[in-house]
């Protein structure tokens, strides 16, 4: 099966995601400039994948001599929410004082490590979910927005094969779609039962207690455990909390900005209104004002744990990541 | 301006609000199988003109020979959740046992007494929230949802025409974006601003304090005050409630179910899954599994007031929506 994002040889082949599920195309990015604009057209999305994209970017710049400073602004800011493109890119920078192949090295290590970390997410995930069988997430955090099996969906595709039983209901995630597009696609692909509903009906799910948890992915983490997520990720928080439902956040310690101290420091890129006001080419409403945050900030005190590729982080969040970003710069596991 | 639902002679004409905003045209329903019709593919949508509309319906059948009986069955259940539809056919049956005529005079009463009743509702909506500028809404509650100036917009329309200032957020209401389609459409041809967002972004509108009140419609409200509406209200009640807003529920006593003792007892229609997999012609997911339930419940402890023509009900509902249930049926109003 084709992955999100590959590297071969000379260029980055990527799924343009804004065709799915009509129609499954693979682009070739050759420039830098073709990795920003798959980046802000959202052909390539999803904070782990956008990452790594944006690493190989830097190595393409570096093809087309395009000084570094350049490429680490042009690229760094294609989309300005999610923690791992900058981290992504500066990472290849640094290793790009070495030489064009030593910056190659690096995105290809990137490249593995979030893979590996994918797989890591879903097998704590499934320890920490083993007595849940019916799980609600919202917008795409699988196989389309990593370079392995996901991160919330990486734990649903850990559950799968490891024979639990899982079934996954998936809000479709206006204005882009991803959970009706990508999710609901994806999830078919691979066999697990999933039922869609439109956002506005999370409240009732949760409430009627249709699943056993929520389970979404991060775009951004602060050291606080205040979050970044895909717009209504926030709202999900609040039900999940109202219903007496477990309310988890799984991703890479790539999406944890230690630089952001709470949600407060995290910026909130909005989009074209048009996203909002037409669906695919069809016109939906008048031409009227529309504001399209794509993203939201959850408080720490809604989110029952992180999953994350070092392991299960709870509250307090203050204490749990601090300890985890320590680990990391030392480049040791968690107890 | 042509009315949602307007009587001519011997047929009803309604705008075919399936058609907004791209193509605004008047159907005409010239037999009791047309109502049914064009209430269930939400042709006429709203509470109160599914009503109106009801109530045309039973003498457009009379006049076909239908047996009063049946009218009063496959009329009244063309939709289930509202409270109006069984409520105004049922008036206009009984008005029939006195002949075709009696029933034509009962079902213009019931237009005019809606027609009436949004105005009162505006009037007490407007004291109300008087010291507030800027509302969240949604779904469509306004000219097309009545066949009068509205209930939840009614109050809108009713502070522009007392020169007070207003802004409305309107949510765009999937699946069947009656926000988007038709209340940012009536909005605008009003002249008043308007502001679309997609119903992820009503979490952090909520609170980022961009409005200083919710107000929705209803479409039947227990003895209790737990009410059933437009699916998503159940969220913006919690979300307001998290964020410390009011919120307001609008709508004429005849969306007051006194059989329902809680919202236990109100039926929730369940719709097509195309409504959620496709928008308009266009597939937007595949062919998966949907839960698309058109309505949730807003517990009673979640609502601030009900905004009626009776006057603003206030906790405890079961006591001041008992008050007004029995002031309803010795004629008289709130003191």
């Amino acid at each position: 099966m084709q992955a999100a994002v590959e590297w071969r040889d000379d260029h980055l082949e990527v799924i343009d995601q804004t065709l799915l599920p009509g129609r499954l195309e693979v682009l070739k990015l050759t420039s830098s400039s073709d990795v920003v604009d798959a980046i802000a057209r959202m052909v390539v999305r999803g904070a782990p994948a956008i990452g790594v994209c944006g690493g190989f970017g830097v190595v393409l710049g570096l093809d087309e001599g395009i000084p570094l400073e350049r490429l680490v602004v042009e690229i760094g800011s294609a989309r300005p929410t999610g923690a791992n493109l900058r981290w992504a890119v500066e990472r290849v920078a640094r290793a790009a004082q070495d030489g064009r192949d030593r910056a190659l090295d690096e995105a290809l290590t990137i490249l593995r490590e979030d893979r590996e970390a994918c797989e890591r997410i879903g097998e704590f995930g499934r320890a920490e979910l083993a007595s849940m069988r019916r799980v609600l997430t919202h917008c795409n955090t699988g196989r389309l927005a990593t370079t392995g099996i996901g991160t919330a969906l990486g734990i649903v595709y850990a559950k799968a094969a490891a024979g639990d039983e899982i079934e996954v209901v998936a809000t479709e995630t206006r204005p882009a779609l991803q959970g009706a597009r990508l999710t609901a696609w994806e999830l078919t692909q691979a066999g697990i039962p999933v039922t869609l509903i439109s956002d506005t009906a999370a409240g009732a799910a949760l409430a009627s207690h249709r699943v056993d948890a929520v389970v979404v992915g991060v775009d951004r983490v602060a050291r606080s455990g205040d979050f970044a997520n895909k717009v209504g990720t926030y709202a999900l928080a609040v039900l999940a909390r109202t219903s007496g439902l477990p309310f988890y956040a799984a991703g890479p310690m790539t999406s944890f900005d230690p630089a952001a101290v709470t949600g407060a420091e995290i910026p909130i890129e909005e989009r074209s209104s048009d996203e909002v006001r037409r669906v695919g080419s069809a016109a939906i409403a008048p031409e009227v004002a529309v504001w399209n945050p794509a993203f939201d900030i959850t408080p720490a005190e809604l989110v029952t744990a992180f999953i994350t590729d070092l392991g299960v982080l709870r509250p307090p969040f203050s204490v749990s990541i601090g300890d985890a970003l320590q680990n990391l710069d030392r480049g040791t596991e968690l107890p």
